[in-house]
């Protein structure tokens, strides 16, 4: 799987759906042959798996290649990864996210944070290491919760100012050093929303690349209605509010990001994000829940 | 909260427990005077939380210090974390690992995995920076789960090499980067015991401070009892077998560490860690699902 400057490879297949351009090494040699390229590149490749069948399957960023003569030669397009995780379906995004993910952690652990010494890579790349040491790195993600609010009847939703416009998403943020899970959850909808948290569930987890490889881990947070008068913060937050049944099933309608000028519409984060399965899943709950009743 | 060499200082309480030593920082200061020690070291203090009074708590590792002079002018004792676990009341003993880990961070984060160059840390210790450059760094966790498999009437417990003897627990293995939690359970306990788990249910989470601060994610596993037949990985497990619940409720009984020369006895560990969590748990259920029987 090949990237640059941390963008993967895609390629339109013919069916119009994309997908990451997977070569084989004598590929990939062929091909920086033809770009005169060293050739010693390839052993920057990092193992990320094995198919069923027994093949390795390696990653490798080809910055010190002309991106353009890459993209020419290969019949792909290097994309920015929050790109491709509306272009790949739901089956490719994790390999490529999780490729991405490890060469930025190579590309940013060089050097060991003890000593300030060049680290070294193994042959896999499944860490680093400073040579005459103990000092073995591994590739790290940061536990973060992702909570879906809900009163009963509503969900809460907020977003970023960052985000892309009239997208919403569930709460989330950065575990602090000896928090759990359920006092992460607490904490983070105490301060962005100003809400008691009541009870946490697990639903599910994810590792997600951006910023910077988290370990997202996704709960229903229950906060009682009488107590759901909200004080956003808005240094955290551009906005936040409750979404009943109705507005989310508008939202999760919108199947892709709306192009720029059109007109003003909610989303929700693509279908391979822990965010969306939170929202489908609530909303799967109240349509259960109000037939039964 | 003070440490020498990470390990905390703690005090024999008139009942008989223990706990942490806290001095007021005016305390510490003469404390340093009296011993003829640089008084600029209170600067590396890091902020640990607030108390409920808004009072703020700060840890200081005083490894520069001579440490049976700070143990005789504050009648307390610098004690190695692990046994300070076996010491602590289950409320003292998480602030007391968060501040270790904390510490502990600091200290190995000293140069920026980036360039090579040094860091600094902010006034509160809560991350370090590169001048000049945008790199931050924030303490990390690791996120590692716990599983405790059970096939219906017995559950699976495993010990590593390096465990004091006749220790048993649930086993445990980091995320590997991509994974969600239920893969990891599923990959964790198909290597080490080569069982096949049908289904995850989550249950707690910690923050533990070692090796090197991990996010512990303490869940369930469910194997089929036809196929309960264990083949341990020797290479990372000395042993792995299931317990009834009469040989589990056995092992919650014994309460401290057996004594050296004592005769061979199964225990699990101290309260405050998620292993014991869930082997307890676990218990419960099982007595609960008996009695309903």
């Amino acid at each position: 799987m090949l990237f640059h400057s941390l963008q993967p490879l895609l390629k339109r297949n013919q069916d119009h759906s994309f997908s990451s351009v997977s070569l084989h090494c004598h590929d990939v040699n062929s091909l920086l042959r033809k770009l005169g390229a060293d050739l010693s590149v390839i052993q920057d490749s990092i193992l990320i798996g094995c198919s069923d069948r027994g093949h390795a399957h390696f990653c490798l960023d080809l910055a010190a290649v002309d991106a353009a003569a890459v993209e020419e030669e290969s019949g792909g397009k290097f994309v920015d990864l929050r790109k491709s995780y509306f272009l790949l379906s739901e089956s490719k995004a994790p390999l490529v996210a999780k490729s991405q993910a490890l060469l930025r952690w190579h590309q940013t652990h060089r050097f060991c944070s003890c000593s300030g010494k060049l680290t070294q890579r193994n042959r896999a790349g499944s860490h680093r290491f400073t040579a005459g040491t103990q000092n073995y790195s591994y590739p790290q993600m940061s536990p973060v919760v992702i909570a879906l609010v809900h009163d009963g009847t509503r969900c809460l939703l907020g977003r970023q100012a960052s985000f892309p416009p009239g997208l919403y998403s569930a709460l989330a943020g950065f575990c602090d050093m000896g928090e759990s899970v359920e006092e992460s959850v607490r904490r983070e909808v105490a301060e962005e929303a100003g809400l008691e948290v009541l009870s946490v569930t697990y639903s599910s987890s994810q590792h997600w690349p951006f910023p910077n490889s988290s370990f997202m881990i996704g709960c229903f947070a229950a906060v009682s209605p009488a107590h759901s008068q909200l004080s956003v913060d808005r240094s955290e937050l551009e906005d936040a509010r409750w979404f009943d049944l109705e507005q989310i099933e508008r939202g999760l309608s919108v199947r892709t990001p709306p192009r720029r000028g059109a007109p003003a519409v909610t989303w929700f984060p693509p279908k391979h994000a822990i965010g969306h399965r939170l929202i489908s899943e609530w909303a799967e709950l109240q349509r259960r829940h109000m037939t039964s009743r």
